[in-house]
């Protein structure tokens, strides 16, 4: 098909919107892909909404390939499944919620996990009926707390998503690779790099689950991985764990006066000045224990100070608390905190027990105390005394304090052992394009979705759940082809095949540029050809740069000697072509 | 491609859906094609998918070919623009609203007038850049009060719908004729019968409006016609306007006691009985006035009695009331009105004016009063006295009562002359299929989208707005064709082009179709292939005649003699046709 632009629906912008922090976001309202509608809400203009065609028919194709089958289910949602799942709750302000005329609560769906469920629990009754896998590309409603980088974190976004239904462990393994394996044939065909990374089921629950993060230094995402193959991101990094020491014949703790110790340096200093050890090592920051105080935010309403232990070289890291706490929320602890509980000693806070403080004045209040995996049994400490300019020496964990629960908490640093052996990680961010659940039998049970097996008797079907970002694909694709002068789009995605332009005021011109056209059209190349008659060369060469199409035909004074250029939009090249061969040119470089 | 219903994602159902009122939703339940989520709130299954897919496409083809651009507006919309145009408040409760987590109000878009106009205002700026029209399908939210007749009346569902953007009334004229061109090929295309009638604009503003009606008795609309070509909503109908007569001359009003007249019926008894005609013609209905009294509820949230006067032969005519009073709701009044309005005589209401009740006793209320065109100038009435147990003959109007506006209140009568003079009008019944309204300049000059025109001057722009139900019309291509047994596609519609079915457990047999199948996929037919290894035939039979593809092939012992059966789902007729012919034969038939 022929796109005349003179009257095509698309006006380039010269100034970059305001609020675009990223190339993508700048560029495909500039070059009029898309318009921002509220924070996080774009519409979608006719070369936006052809871009998005061609990657949603890439993954249709996968999908069909895979075997899934397309449903499609409605974004307004009721609230029961939702509340069955937990998921009302558990999503918080994220879900977008609201209630109809008659007063029943309703929600617009991140994920349709429930749905999927019922629909196959009202159809299907039998093992003989699985395995099943079925998918849809959907709009998708997020209630994000900071919708940023245009299309990369919006809160609507269009989704693949898929859900595979199984009657046994392997079978669940089977659909899983399955998709896995499809989303590896999409990423390629999109020209996305990935990483595969181990990741953590969050609030969907399940068990196995992996990210594709497509490697980009502006990513959200930080993951970490080694040579020899481990990759996760860093919810899903777990320590490897040390052996305990032995705990008998260490020397007994000692309280000493710290005044003046704000930091850890500070406190390192004062012990290599005034406790020099008996073998003569320096005092380090690693041999400190820094006990942070967090407040949780429970599902029920209520909240709860819990105080976590890491290393003193370490930090908390709180998207790895997080994860450890889910469903509850986590934040730093306030000020009104510290003035409700006056047994947290700011600055001097040590290990807590089920009678109160370890050390410190008597207290009878119950706090929670969690570790990192690194305070091994054994291991001796030097932390707050949870009295005020005292800290303790000498405290060994398993002897003198022990936590309530191990948790992951420490931040993970460069050259950290992988957990299987494989060597030191390094750690990069990237931007999540695609997600792999083993969902298991979490939604099944909630719902009630079994299948008769073999013998006749009832089985929990077990699921798996499977996301790719459309919008967020298409973003990156953007991000990662274009310059200075616009987009440039890969071949397999672009909104069309050939920008034909016509410059100068001569009809010849024009006449060879629609004879062109139509030639291409019979090839069944979609075809934007800039016809406008009093725009001059320069700004419809800026546009087609602005706009991106990888090959662009100019038709100007060259018509007379049977003569285009052939203009490619990646590599800048021009080439002088005979107008009899634009076709097979254009047809071999695709 | 081949679809192998074996491993296919559809269940047919025994069983017809409980809350089913109609065929289509019963049938389309049943056959596979949809499953209701909550309340008008349905999930597409892979085959109502495919027919989806396929209105889709016609309409698509249609809007291009008509030089309209797609784009994609998101459905959760901001509240500002809604606000701006008056609809945020006039929607009322057919408006899904929710607030964000920042606490600002946002709607689930009922259709997108202000959006696109923004947009448009966003990126044109001269006349140059028009006509354009664009158009979206897009799902669409409205909580209807009574969700009813499966996708018919749905709270989502899928609509295309068009904007044009004119710079002069002309333009508008003629962009509106190419929608409306548009619109006749495809229901012409869809095979769904059409009458063209004008509408009332309603909450939607502007001038011009015609609404597709598909002419069924179990429509929800009602439309009157002349064989001379008029057609009209009840909405919509304009009562032809007589002459005044004059009022000089006619004799003095006369105020009598109609103790137990409760209805119009004894009240002409009791006028036949005790107040004869001088000549000698009996009094009838027609000869009285009915005033009714009704409730306005306005959208600044007061309520306000109104008294509306019909001619007592004919009753008042909500849906036409309501369009005169919109946005304003209109509701009959209440025991608690009347209680509250004591100078409201039941039984005995007559005509108001603006010092209160015309006759009866002093009061000084005021009372709007509405009067249906048939209330012409110098026509006399028998009617109420606003006093108890008494009515009035010979009150003129414009002598002895004057109302404060004349409306459309009361109903049509099958016979009524049309406002064309092209004879008397029958009464139909249809359902909205389609809706082509000239909005006019009512956006534009709400949300400031100007342009210059030829001489440098601002000009507003107008518009039109044009809209398909994508869902409807499939719901109601199913309900025109179907039967006993189930569905029966139109071929252009169906989700498949053959359905094939191979019968018994000769491998032969399933070879023969497997080839046959494979066969009409390179003719590039889609084809549904009914491998089911341990189905009875009869099963396949009825689900090939519940799911509806028009053309069944079936497969059984006759292959042995390179046979096979060709069966029309339509017409029932089964044709042996050698093997080598079918494909031959299905392509004859499309």
């Amino acid at each position: 098909m022929v796109t005349r632009l003179s009257n095509y629906f698309v006006r380039t912008l010269r100034e970059d919107p305001a609020d675009a922090e990223v190339a993508s976001h700048r560029l495909l309202v500039r070059a009029g892909y898309i318009r921002r509608q509220a924070p996080g809400i774009f519409a979608w203009l006719p070369l936006g909404l052809r871009v998005k065609a061609r990657i949603e028919k890439i993954v249709r194709e996968e999908m069909d390939a895979a075997g899934a089958f397309e449903v499609h289910f409605p974004a307004l949602m009721p609230r029961e499944p939702y509340e069955v799942s937990g998921r009302w709750e558990e999503y918080g302000e994220n879900l977008f919620r609201l209630a109809d005329r008659k007063g029943a609560d309703m929600l617009l769906a991140p994920t349709h996990e429930e749905a999927f469920t019922l629909l196959v629990k009202d159809l299907y009754s039998s093992y003989k009926d699985l395995p099943l896998t079925i998918y849809q590309i959907q709009d998708k409603y997020r209630d994000e707390a900071r919708p940023r980088a245009g299309l990369l974190r919006g809160r609507e976004f269009t989704m693949k998503d898929a859900y595979s239904f199984d009657a046994s462990d392997e079978g669940l393994d089977a659909s899983y690779e399955r998709q896995r394996d499809a989303y590896e044939r999409i990423f390629t065909r999109l020209g996305l790099d990935y990483v595969i990374v181990k990741a953590d089921a969050g609030a969907m629950g399940g068990s196995k689950s992996e990210e594709f993060l497509h490697p980009t230094v502006v990513g959200e995402d930080t993951f970490v991985r080694t040579a020899g193959g481990y990759a996760a991101n860093v919810e899903a990094y777990e320590t490897p764990r040390a052996e305990p020491l032995p705990v008998d014949g260490q020397p007994a703790a000692l309280v000493f006066d710290s005044p003046n110790t704000p930091t850890i340096a500070t406190l390192v200093d004062l012990l290599n000045a005034e406790h020099p050890r008996d073998d003569g090592r320096e005092w380090n920051a690693s041999d400190t224990l820094k006990n942070v105080v967090l407040a949780l935010k429970h599902l029920d309403g209520t909240r709860e100070l819990v105080v976590v232990a890491v290393p003193g070289d370490r930090d908390v890291d709180m998207k790895r608390v997080e994860v450890a706490f889910a469903p509850s929320d986590v934040e730093a602890a306030t000020d009104e905190d510290f003035a409700a509980h006056p047994a947290l000693v700011r600055g001097y806070i040590g290990p807590w027990s089920a009678e109160g403080a370890v050390l410190g004045e008597a207290s009878t209040s119950r706090i929670r105390y969690f570790a990192d995996p690194r305070i091994v049994e054994g291991t001796a400490w030097v932390t707050g005394a949870n009295a005020s300019e005292q800290h303790v020496l000498g405290l060994v964990a398993g002897r003198d304090f022990t936590a309530d629960a191990v948790i992951e908490a420490a931040n993970i640093e460069a050259g950290d052992p992988a957990p299987d052996g494989s060597g030191p990680v390094q750690i990069d961010r990237g931007t999540e394009i695609g997600h792999v659940f083993q969902l298991g039998r979490k939604y099944a049970e909630a719902l009630g979705l079994q299948v008769l097996d073999e013998n006749g008797k009832l089985v929990t079907v077990t699921m798996g759940s499977y996301g790719i970002g459309i919008t967020r694909a298409l973003a990156l694709i953007a991000e990662l082809n274009n310059d200075e002068k616009g987009l440039c789009w890969p071949a397999e995605i672009a909104p069309f095949d050939v920008h034909i332009v016509a410059t100068g005021k001569d009809a010849a011109v024009f006449d060879a540029a629609a004879g062109i056209a139509a030639e291409l059209e019979d090839a069944a190349l979609d075809v934007l050809y800039d016809d406008r008659p009093k725009v001059s060369p320069g700004v419809k060469f800026g546009d087609a740069e602005l706009i991106g199409v990888p090959a662009i035909v100019i038709a100007g004074r060259g018509v007379a000697d049977g003569l285009v250029e052939l203009w490619d939009r990646r590599s800048g090249e021009r080439t002088q072509v005979p107008i009899a061969e634009v076709a097979s040119r254009i047809a071999a470089r695709r």
